[in-house]
């Protein structure tokens, strides 16, 4: 059957997450992957997996979050982004839908991973516009913080990143390619507000591996952590050792590498 | 007693505007005024009226909306923007906070302001976080909108661009100084998903006064009105001859001058 590829930008604020939740729930939790099955299945006439190129968790938004599913050859002209966006939420749209050839999968043919993760360094006030996609940590020492995102890249066992009950398949061994503070130039001096971003770039992330990574990186910048402990907290494999994970709302999946 | 100014940012979606409702309600809507005067009065321990530099409508955000109200000289020490934001919800901050000359008035003291609307060009789709602050219009002719704006400048009576139903001390005479498009260069070609802004500078607004300017520049941007019929409608003084108002979501307040 012919595949189709989605582009899809979502605020996840007020969603558990992409995936459909498993099992038996009293109340359904909204997930975006939910919403889009159920549309394309309407649309179609009958139920219609999507696949999508990676989980987010509960909360956090997407830039570029990818998503295939096969649809019947008579359905295949159907202008699939003005089909979706006209039944999707405000807060989820579809911003190119294409074709594809079969046996391109959207989470098997993805080579890396793009994720970005805002951080507002006043702790006197947020912006609200700014409020639902930042981690207002306050002040922190955003030298420190570069440092400590050097030492983090390469290939090694990211297994102290990991959160814990997850089982992933593989291993945990993954290569982080980039640690990159938005902008490069912005230093936060005293109470001043400023936001920054990191975007950081791997062939594939851990279950909330990047929301840990920024845990570290902000415990390094409030100077709880340093710089030169980080080898041994990554060879402990150890979750437990490290700082708690940052906030989901900071988190946006930015792109999918293929 | 002595004053102290605020400057407000507040994403609006959730608001009946700033000004708290007059008469009895069946069912109180929230207004951006009616959740400072609760928070500051509780913190004074009397009724406190804060006075804001105009109103804005339903559903329309702010940057930096100005308020002021008197205090008790005993209160005037009391950190204003910690006490105001632990409070308020994550929608609406004070950015600043501070003591004033008690002549100052932050309605009367003003001498301009400053508006700005957003467009966003693609009726394919629009990108979730920008929703909440944008018109999605689709499609327009940027340079007859440019050349409408123009068209628009200097010292006349506005009242073409007042909603009916409103009553204005003063008159309706307004000098609109500037109407500036953001960023200048780009220019919307086809079906380009672009957005724009609009900044709209002027001694003072009629009500709604801006969404009736962006409504007839976008009527010159679908080529509905030829910017040659423009100065008839103003002569007109007649509302109803212009096209619909532009939606709320699109304006903020952006700067109040004094």
């Amino acid at each position: 059957m012919p595949r189709i590829l989605l582009s899809i930008a979502y605020v996840g604020t007020h969603y558990c997450g992409w995936q459909i939740q498993a099992g038996a729930s009293r109340r359904p939790q909204p997930t975006i992957q939910g919403m889009l099955e159920s549309i394309v299945s309407k649309v179609v006439g009958t139920h219609i997996r999507v696949h999508g190129s990676g989980r987010t968790d509960s909360g956090v938004h997407a830039d570029a979050q990818m998503a295939h599913f096969d649809v019947p050859e008579s359905k295949v002209t159907i202008d699939w982004q003005r089909a979706l966006n006209a039944q999707l939420p405000d807060d989820i749209a579809v911003f190119e839908a294409k074709q594809v050839p079969d046996d391109f999968h959207v989470r098997y043919s993805a080579t890396g991973k793009i994720y970005t993760y805002r951080l507002w360094l006043s702790r006197r006030y947020t912006p609200p516009t700014r409020f639902p996609y930042v981690w207002a940590c306050g002040p922190v020492d955003v030298s420190r913080m570069d440092e400590a995102a050097q030492s983090l890249l390469g290939t090694y066992d990211c297994a102290c990143f990991q959160n814990v009950g997850t089982n992933i398949k593989g291993g945990t061994e993954r290569t982080i390619r980039r640690i990159e503070r938005i902008p490069k130039t912005a230093i936060a001096t005293g109470d001043q507000p400023v936001e920054l971003a990191w975007e950081f770039e791997a062939n594939g992330f851990l279950k909330q591996m990047v929301r840990n990574l920024v845990g570290l990186l902000v415990a390094c910048g409030r100077e709880k952590i340093s710089v030169t402990e980080i080898p041994q907290l990554i060879a402990s494999k150890n979750r437990s050792l490290l700082p708690p994970t940052a906030p989901a709302k900071g988190l946006t999946m930015t792109r999918v590498q293929y």
